[in-house]
């Protein structure tokens, strides 16, 4: 009777972890992720959002990925691992792949900046991925664009969107946005897997928005020290050329003090923007947005230069509050647009919002008759999907009057 | 004795090993790449070309790397491995590291494409890096365009460098270098580890060579199936979207048949240069030039299209033979220029360069009244440096007459 029972119980355990198992298989219809570079099969991405990897390493112990809760990874014939994650939000997600201890990218997949290294990401296809997808409707550049900032002495780097029909009427003009990546990101970010250009030329061809320039410039990296991403003098400079990969020139650790980019930024690059390119050199035609720190970023300058922008965007990266516009007369004067967006993700929860309810704030500004909009990106987080629905919303948005 | 003799017999067995160590320890003046990650200490690389890698894998069985002839790797207390190569000539290098089986690129460096995929490379600093040093001088811009190909019936993805002042006079027209990479690289190469721009910019601002515009396409995988590179109709672009990395776009995979590609750039890219920049569009005008598979490409192209490309530019990939025009009157009358380099560890050897002694071709070209110039680059093989040096020496030629 004892052994029967002890059976059962070992029955019953066992078919316990199996069903548990086989109660939730992961659904069965991987498709390669549009972030894998071109050929290669995985990762994968399924129907609940989970991404399934396959890493060739005959000889390793263990083999895993950096994303939480994820299965652990099973080794076949041929010395191939797979193993897949937990269903993810849609958008875009930074992994590692970790191999008997070492952090390293995915061989399989493209690689971006992002977590203060270029490494890899994934991305789970949005439902709403028509908007930034690649079309053929006339397309703007993406220009990558050197030059010497006086108040750092050194080569700076950077990418300037010309919208499509830039070179077609050389007497047209055009307002600027400024555009700024998150803490751990670089300039590359908005041109890569922010999608900034393909979004706008979807929104111009549609009609939804004027054609304006984006400048993007690196503004630091708040993890860095002083020696990281400080470039050395322009005769040292083939250590550090631009060639070899975006992301080594001009910068400055700084942590979240952002008064050296803010230096860069107006003393540098706004003239160097306006000199060479066809922009409306007035507030007026001058926007500022960025995401996370570089929203953060967007709100110090802005508010502390009224007269160089007139439209604000913040996404996920804080809020302006009444109490933040030290002359409200003017500020209503002068700004045309306060355009906040968190993903849905990042509201509510134990964690309050940076500087205030984002949403509260924003609505004390339209009762106090400022121009003010505030976005939510569905069931998304603090994440690319995120900036990249918010760009969308904002773009149509600026210029307007 | 005979224990004595045994003794001395291990002693020197020891002592030779030992001294076979020492005789050649690597020199200790190790510096950090100029192809690293910003803030990466590793690779390293020391006075005589070697190149020392280190990679956290704690719980590792064997790491290595791809570079043949490297030193065992050995794991130091905190669990990471270090090994170094042969030395290794100047130069730029793709390699893989191997963790317990697995390829995988190096944490540590920027990724480059070549040898078929994103990937790690490391440079290794030449003496006359100079001239591709990132200096304060006027810098020309690198553009990344999409436009849409009517004989392949895809979007396709390339870069145009546009020269320093290419935007402050916009009635100035200007001559256009089509340049092609090599097999298993794609149309990021010229301007990434090839430096094209900051080798023009360079030029420029020395007077050494005229300004020109430099188009770059991507000119098929030879080693990839007709799947690869193939992009989907524009309505499932988001699954190759432009912004997750160059390279997934509009290719072909059609091994050493050149026509689709011949097709894309006479009837489509060409077309589409001349109507969004500001061109000279005649033949005279006009030059190709490409390294190794790019450059059989350009012998092709412009032997078949001597209304096309008047300056021609072989690099590491064979050479023009008398007996190759059919028409010498009219080739004499037509081409301008014809230009063919090797690296020096090319030549030589047991292995005939293709299409015959490319020095003796480029003789018998010039004794028949042809504008043909030879060129060797110093110490160096199939690779970047070779390259590099090679449209430094080419760009002060064309467009002279």
């Amino acid at each position: 009777m004892k052994t029967r029972l002890s059976l059962l119980a070992l029955a019953s355990i066992l078919c316990g972890s199996l069903s548990a198992a086989e109660d939730n298989p992961p659904a069965d219809d991987w498709k390669p992720a549009p972030s894998n570079q071109v050929g290669k099969q995985y990762p994968q991405v399924n129907s609940e959002g989970r991404v399934k990897f396959r890493i060739v390493a005959p000889k390793a112990q263990i083999v895993g990925v950096s994303f939480r809760d994820s299965s652990p990874f099973t080794k076949d014939a041929d010395g191939a691992w797979t193993g897949y994650t937990r269903p993810l939000d849609e958008g875009f997600h930074y992994y590692t792949i970790n191999i008997d201890g070492a952090d390293v990218p995915d061989p399989n997949s493209h690689y971006f900046y992002g977590a203060g290294r270029w490494g890899s990401a994934v991305e789970v296809p949005a439902k709403d991925a028509d908007f930034y997808a690649l079309k053929n409707v006339p397309h703007g550049q993406l220009r990558e664009i050197q030059y010497w900032a006086k108040s750092s002495n050194t080569n700076r780097h950077a990418f300037v969107y010309t919208p499509p029909d830039y070179d077609k009427d050389t007497t047209k003009r055009y307002p600027v946005l400024y555009l700024q990546h998150g803490a751990g990101e670089d300039e590359t970010g908005w041109g890569r897997q922010g999608y900034a250009g393909l979004i706008m030329d979807n929104l111009i061809a549609e009609g939804k928005a004027k054609p304006f320039v984006i400048a993007m410039e690196f503004g630091g990296n708040p993890f860095a020290g002083g020696q990281r991403r400080t470039n050395a003098a322009p005769a040292d400079a083939g250590a550090t050329n631009a060639a070899a990969g975006p992301g080594g020139r001009g910068g400055f650790g700084s942590g979240f003090n952002f008064s050296a980019f803010e230096k860069v930024l107006i003393d540098d690059f706004l003239p160097y923007v306006d000199a060479n390119f066809r922009t409306i050199a007035d507030q007026s035609h001058r926007a500022m947005a960025g995401l996370s720190m570089g929203g953060m970023q967007t709100r110090m300058i802005t508010l502390a230069h009224p007269d160089t922008f007139s439209h604000i965007g913040v996404f996920s990266g804080g809020s302006i509050a009444v109490t933040n516009i030290t002359d409200m007369a003017m500020f209503k004067k002068k700004v045309k647009l306060v355009f906040v967006s968190y993903g849905s993700r990042e509201l509510g929860g134990d964690r309050p919002a940076r500087g205030g309810d984002p949403k509260a704030n924003t609505e004390a500004l339209k009762a106090a008759g400022i121009n003010a909009q505030f976005y939510v990106s569905p069931d998304t987080a603090h994440e690319w999907l995120s900036w990249r629905r918010s760009l969308h919303e904002f773009a149509p948005l600026v210029f307007r009057n």
